[in-house]
């Protein structure tokens, strides 16, 4: 197919009103935006309001032959945006459903729809509930809560795992039916949010990294805002280093000691946070040479690699945990930032800046500053731009509502898993950068452990999806990225729609039993067509 | 059918060897034993020895039109025992599969077989990983890890969601074909047993609580000890004392400050894990008056509840947290006792035994033992005679291999979760107790603290399986109970296969998805029908 009929685009009007469907190359331009090596051209961009109206959608694209590509917001850049991974599909963009629709303060959880955004709930809890936290990634203010959890996002809190911080998810199925999982289903359950099995299999999973249906409402875990914390933040001077430290923090971790997420990122990824490619410094040269790497860690203060974290709990723990963390860390020498320290530190900040002044105390802070908002769960813009890091054109943007679509950034994010050990952390860095070097990439890259056995190395692929020939050149980095991954074990814990093919194979069990499933509960493949899923390779 | 073929009996001889199959009279009633309310004989007993026999069987079974009741060691007594819930099935007993496959003490976690149990895992730690802990259920040494976590047991330490510490799952459909969950699917994954989710839909829920394949190996996460810990017991005077005792729990479990799962037993429970129904005392009249309650409270010197807990970590982190906890809890009372004054303790009482004196400190140092054993990760039989309360026999058992099927115990859950605040424990404890009462039985009652916002109610109707009057009214008091939580929106945490069809209904979306996911990959119904699905009630 590769245009609706009028009937078609008549009877979607119908559903959401007139108002609320796209029929104009203008908008399927603005949507066929990616930061992904393709752009794909939606069919229309339909957006409903209730699940109601995304029932019906799902029943009229089963009528009516075509697929839907829901979307939250369209912000989960570098995974997957708001274009849909291939051609003759209709955008769903459940942005409009953004109703926050309960918080419970003594519980501790929200009950939220798809187009509820990190910044939207963050912003509510401030003016109606400050003694609530939730848990932000780096993604920014404008990303969807329910979006993240439901591709396996993690923050930075003792929160970090998203995907076990919602319970009770309300599901529109392939066939239109509306699924409640947990204990949803029936009438009068009271623990609907409260606890996330529910009794018999456990359904919620399915709809996690899949095209088996559109999560319509979700209940969503929030922290009661601790009595004290304390952030962190350590060096490690090389790779070697880094591989020791890894090993004494998976022993932390393990004893319940870090109950954060620790994110450690390489002085490439803090650069991008703060400035773009230094063109001129490097006579248009890629990747960044040792040697101005180094003169920007002296810059900015920071050696080859950064951890962060957070201890939370009433003062007399959190003192009994820094205590050991201190000494834990030793090699690394941790700097502890009280709450009390860490306000005066944003107040001290402003008031430089407005005097003009960046010393380089205050470079250092104004770095750590969107970690330290995101340890506290809020979300932060800060580091956003870093999608722009090799964007040559040196367009002006609001930080207030920073999206790399706007500057044609492109961001490839290769995520594998490896076990939380120094010898794991040596084979990856003994061979990752240099694919990332051979292709003239640099290796922008934050190991976090992401639980208490494993690391995830979040890296990515910067190119300037302007130059065509940088697009090709991040398109083969990212390929050879992936195989060299895949032949050692360590496999991704996310990928974009447009890659995900690539580990999903016919001959694999797991791969096949998704897909009886995906028959059984959509079996005219109406919803998201080649997400998380087999397909012959053709987008 | 009511018995197998000869051809088919050849045929699973010849996968498992004559001796591995059994379809003797004896060996059949032997497994036919229940603590349920209803007894159904298997049409055969087959005892595989690897994955490859257990695909061999479900293939036969296959063509063969047999179906398979799998049990890991058949003691999952009250939901679900060695007995198959309906008639027509051949039990598949995994209890030769009982390999502790690999134990990593770096990342903590063991690799393990169906048939592990929990003494047998708790034995090999303790001679050849000392440094590791596992978490443990109160359902004895001889129960199977698998089977616990598959039905979604909890047990006492902060590891205490036994479905959360499994990770790559490996198991056979309905089909035959062996899938593996998470990354286990990958060649050569090095995360398999250390990361849950894998990538793509979570498919691992699927195998909890359902009859879609069976388990034949999985990894299983294990704790580092702890360099300290101190255990704390505290008491509520009545169920007043108990609702505003669970509001001020659920503050310090969602600030973090209580990281094990809290145990709150009734005395009745506290007393039937040390003694039968006073039969005598009571004039053989049941349930137990309140003079007499109020007697053995006072032999016990307990009250009407009894909480224990366990903080671990490094001496100054348990330090901080028992303050907090003593401050927090300090309406009840707590009492905490050290790593050391436990060891103590153990000792004091064995020689008080020596030289048989029980002095009141002993009985409830004796009470408390086999909670203080698991909050420390060792499997207890001390709590299994609680099953035998109304058994009238006084056949002697032997306390280290202690099976309620040798002495008739009648033993029926009911497990609804409730959301963590003192209004639902009065709600509950309103209705539920004058439902035990109504048919004669006694309410026997532990609420835990499952996750930060959650209780369980864990109750059970303790009944005499040889009284048949006995028996019909516990089945009556059950249901009731059963309607009566499901009209008020308390759903179960978990259910017998003889019941779980009570909780499943064709109306319901839920369901109606759970049996689409059943044909796809168990199209001839040979896995365990009639578990935790939809069936017309008639078992």
């Amino acid at each position: 197919m590769i245009s609706l009929h009028e009937s078609t685009k008549l009877a979607l009007a119908e559903i959401v009103g007139a108002g609320h469907c796209h029929f104009d190359r203008l908008t399927i331009d603005r949507y066929a935006r990616t930061t992904g090596f393709k752009s794909v051209p939606a069919l229309a961009i339909i957006l409903p309001d209730s699940a109601q109206e995304v029932q019906a959608l799902v029943r009229l694209a089963n009528q009516h032959k075509f697929s839907l590509y829901p979307t939250s917001c369209g912000k989960n850049w570098g995974y997957g945006d708001g274009a849909p991974p291939r051609t003759g599909q209709v955008v769903l963009d459940l942005s409009r459903m953004n109703r926050i629709i309960h918080v419970d303060p003594k519980l501790c959880y929200a009950v939220i729809e798809p187009g509820v955004t990190q910044g939207q709930l963050s912003q509510y809890l401030a003016r109606h509930h400050p003694e609530l936290w939730m848990d932000s990634t780096g993604a920014g203010a404008s990303c969807s809560l329910i979006g993240n959890f439901s591709d396996r996002g993690f923050g930075h809190t003792r929160y970090s795992d998203h995907y076990l911080s919602c319970s009770g998810l309300q599901v529109v199925l392939g066939t239109g039916e509306l699924l409640e999982t947990g204990f949803g289903h029936y009438s009068n359950a009271q623990a609907k949010h409260v606890f996330k099995w529910g009794v018999g299999p456990i359904l919620d999973g399915l709809f996690s990294q899949s095209n088996f249906g559109i999560i319509t409402q979700a209940g969503l875990y929030l922290m009661p805002q601790p009595e004290d914390y304390c952030v962190f933040i350590f060096g490690c001077k090389d790779d070697c280093h880094l591989q020791d430290t890894v090993d004494i923090l998976g022993v932390l971790k393990r004893q319940g000691i870090l109950q954060s997420a620790v994110h450690i990122a390489n002085d490439l990824r803090a650069f991008s946070g703060a400035m773009r490619y230094p063109w001129e410094a490097a006579n248009n040269c890629t990747p960044l040479s040792d040697n101005l790497r180094n003169t920007f860690r002296k810059r900015f203060g920071i050696g080859a690699w950064t951890g962060t974290g957070i201890i939370t709990g009433p003062p007399e723990v959190v003192k009994a945990y820094k205590k050991l963390i201190c000494r834990g860390l030793a090699a690394c020498k941790p700097q502890f930032f009280s709450k009390k320290q860490i306000m005066v530190a944003h107040s001290f900040t402003r008031l430089m800046d407005r005097l003009g002044k960046t010393p380089a105390l205050v470079k250092k802070l104004k770095l750590l500053k969107p970690v330290a908002d995101m340890l506290v769960g809020l979300p932060s813009n800060e580091a956003l731009p870093g999608a722009c890091w090799r964007v040559k054109s040196k367009a002006a943007h609001d930080p207030q509502s920073y999206d790399p679509l706007d500057h044609q950034a492109g961001l490839a994010w290769i995520s594998p898993i490896l076990p939380m050990t120094g010898d794991h952390v040596e084979k990856i860095l003994s061979h990752i950068p240099s694919i990332y070097k051979k292709y003239s990439f640099d290796f922008l890259a934050t190991f976090t452990l992401i639980n208490e056995r494993s690391l995830v190395l979040v890296s990515n692929v910067a190119f300037d999806r302007s130059n065509e020939k940088e697009t090709h050149a991040a398109q083969e980095c990212y390929n050879h990225l992936l195989g060299w991954l895949m032949h050692e074990g360590y496999v991704p814990y996310r990928l974009s729609p447009s890659s995900a093919h690539t580990l999903a194979s016919h001959s694999s069990e797991f791969w096949q039993v998704a897909a009886k499933i995906k028959c059984a509960l959509d079996p005219n493949n109406v919803i998201s067509p080649g997400r998380y899923e087999v397909t012959d390779g053709i987008n």
